[in-house]
């Protein structure tokens, strides 16, 4: 075993056994006993039998077990994974208020932060996801701690610490922009000599009702600096966007001049274009705003799960989809209260259903090959648009060069009393399956 | 350990721990560091500390593990556990032609029954159910199998043979009303000599499209025979109701003299009164047919996962609490994907947010305490209510008087980086554990 692992350490190796990745965003295939090989810690394809070129590769034998790509949650709070399943009685704006803020104010202190952070990195390493776009909190120390132990775990991460100076309580608000600026760039100083390999920094301005206008502006331009030191795409960005319609209303308040409530980022040019970005829920995102999203690229996280227990609605993916707009999926704890991305898949396909049967007649629920894309590629991708130096790029897929993330399952105990196929082990995989189920999760060609 | 066990078996013990159950519909209790009293497989109650009276009985130390009552699934399909979670991808009237039906005609195949009903039990030993009423299939041997595998396990179910004489494929279909009739009679006959003390027979026409009236006439005798041979509510009956928009378009096509769908079972005599009767689903149930089911005490089974997968839609539930209709929750495999009935609470709570925000601004949403009431009490009472010599009583409550049925969960590994009161480590329980979590089933006071 551990000669294996040394070998894996190398990152040209080859695995074998049912392999099962989507192709595009409506076609899954699937390959019995076949033969993935990673080289260089990327994707060289999926074979029947093994090239020549790769012969003298490694080969871990996993027979009778399904290989798929790693999962990408595009959209968690980590310092909500603590309450999860707890206060799931409120809408959105009331349960930030009683749940989400007091919480996070605890993140003050790096030794509560240290505990609670462990936790949950302990959790997310035996999770089938290997890829995170998160929330931290408005706390440096905390931020890089979180960011340090994301970094031992081997799992890939983009990490924001949290901007907000406005309609925030006492204990959870920086006292003005600047000083939400300042912790910014101290932020990002501390993380220069960290050498991390694989966890990145992501500016995350909260929502529009916790930054004022001056806020926005000064972050535009810690973007823009780190743009002009590194590359035009360095520094990506995420935040929330028409999640639910008392938030709308408050946006359509603070910011009347905008047109949409995308338009108030985009305002402060902090909406996609140049800067990848991702924008968590598009519940009630309205025909403008969805063009607007299209033209610059931004990424949508649809988090079903989240929308159901804080009462948010059902977001317009077939839309999202049909409009072309990248769309993966995010577990958003502690609004949602599972990590695994098969949740979402499941959520999201479900949630569909009911749109279609109670909204909107016209939207064809979303099918299995679209919610496996959405956890896999669709949100994986996202991770190949970054400019930073050493950045991560795009995973998701077993297609050649696609960077080498995959999960070995062992579905022995979801069998049936009749012989299942490969994309039928894959469904009861993604409806089914826990932790126990997974064997090996290899990341960036590590296994970890 | 043997000691235990043996001692259990003697159906006097008490159990100390954490406690928790409903003491009504929306009023949960929780009682820490307390003694919960098995006396003749029946709750003698909680207490701070034990009564002298119980002093004598052997006492199982679950310190620090939380003790709820058993679960009950009011609502599901044996045969289709084989394929859950494959076929989400049509509605309820394509799904049966394509998935259900296909399968469940393989179950004339009594090794085969006995191979898909033995995962099936072993499945259902491990959840954190502990009461069953479930559809077999038109087979009498493969229901027989059935019914002895579950004796076997230490469970208590309601098993019906399923009738169908009209609307199914050739491969699915009785020949006639006669035929179904005789082969039900068959059935109870073969039944009355096996002496099961925890598996019991219930009517189980399919659904108003595959009865015809004949047949349902001639259920309607057999009932009435067995009431008068045994007691007036001996023979139980469970059929659904009001699923889909479909469906009930097509009993109004083929019961135009019917009021509503529910009145073509009551025409029959089979429709509650004095008959205990379950009635999955009632999505589509207007105001006519739950006034007749209230006036009636029929049950519903609520099976939120299912009414999402198939697109059924979101049942009234809020209105079914408010008006005083008894309500359990029920998986509906595989309609539903997911045999816990802890997942179905949880599906219950969502779906409800989704109802209240999208169709039902006057519904409030389903609280945690409603959900886990009729995971455990709403759905364990049915058991009361049935009147078979030697039958079963109502369980899902500690209240004195109530069956034994409980489980004993180890939720050290759902702990939170703060101290959590017994009620947040339900919630958190019913969110979030598995089988692993685990660690005694107790059903009518045996240990199984």
């Amino acid at each position: 075993m551990y000669f294996i692992v040394m070998e894996v350490a190398s990152q040209n190796f080859a695995l074998k056994g049912d392999i099962a990745y989507s192709k595009t965003q409506t076609r899954l295939e699937t390959f019995e006993n076949s033969y993935l090989v990673c080289e260089k810690g990327k994707s060289a394809g999926v074979f029947p039998r093994l090239p020549e070129a790769f012969a003298g590769f490694p080969l871990i034998d996993y027979t009778g077990r399904l290989i798929l790509p790693g999962l990408t949650d595009l959209h968690m709070h980590a310092p909500q994974f603590s309450f999860r399943s707890l206060g799931m009685d409120l809408e959105l704006l009331s349960w930030l208020e009683k749940h989400a803020f007091p919480e996070e104010a605890k993140y003050r202190d790096a030794e509560y932060a240290r505990l609670a952070y462990g936790l949950l990195t302990e959790h997310l390493k035996r999770s089938p996801n290997t890829r995170f776009c998160i929330f931290a909190t408005i706390h440096v120390p905390a931020t890089v701690i979180l960011m340090d132990l994301l970094e031992e775990s081997g799992l890939v991460s983009m990490v924001g610490k949290v901007n907000m100076d406005r309609n925030s309580p006492d204990i959870l608000r920086e006292a003005d922009a600047e000083t939400s600026a300042a912790a910014t760039r101290e932020w990002l100083t501390a993380l220069a000599d960290r050498n991390y390999k694989n966890t990145y920094p992501i500016l995350t301005p909260r929502f529009i009702p916790s930054c004022s206008d001056d806020l926005m502006a000064a972050l535009a331009r810690i973007q823009k600096h780190c743009a002009a030191a590194h590359s035009p795409r360095a520094l990506p960005l995420q935040s929330h966007l028409s999640e639910n319609q008392r938030e709308i209303a408050w946006v359509r308040e603070l910011c009347p001049e905008a047109g949409c409530y995308g338009d108030a980022y985009a305002r402060h040019d902090l909406f996609g274009a140049e800067i990848p970005t991702i924008m968590a829920h598009c519940v009630w995102s309205g025909e403008e705003e969805l063009r607007l999203m299209r033209s610059r690229g931004v990424y949508i996280a649809h988090c079903p799960q989240s929308n159901l227990n804080i009462s948010s609605g059902i977001a317009p993916v077939r839309r999202f989809l049909d409009m072309g707009i990248p769309t993966g999926l995010g577990s958003d704890v502690a609004g949602g209260v599972h990590t695994s991305i098969f949740r979402a898949m499941t959520d999201a396909i479900g949630v569909s259903k009911l749109r279609q049967c109670l909204v909107a007649k016209d939207e064809a629920p979303i099918t299995f090959e679209e919610a496996f894309w959405m956890g896999t590629l669709g949100g994986g991708s996202f991770f190949g648009k970054a400019g930073l130096p050493g950045n991560a790029g795009a995973t998701g897929s077993f297609d050649p060069g696609y960077e080498f993330d995959a999960l070995v399952i062992d579905d022995a105990d979801l069998a049936a009393p009749f012989s299942l196929s490969v994309e039928e082990r894959l469904r009861r995989t993604v409806y089914l399956s826990d932790d126990r189920h997974i064997v090996a999760k290899y990341v960036r060609g590590n296994l970890i």
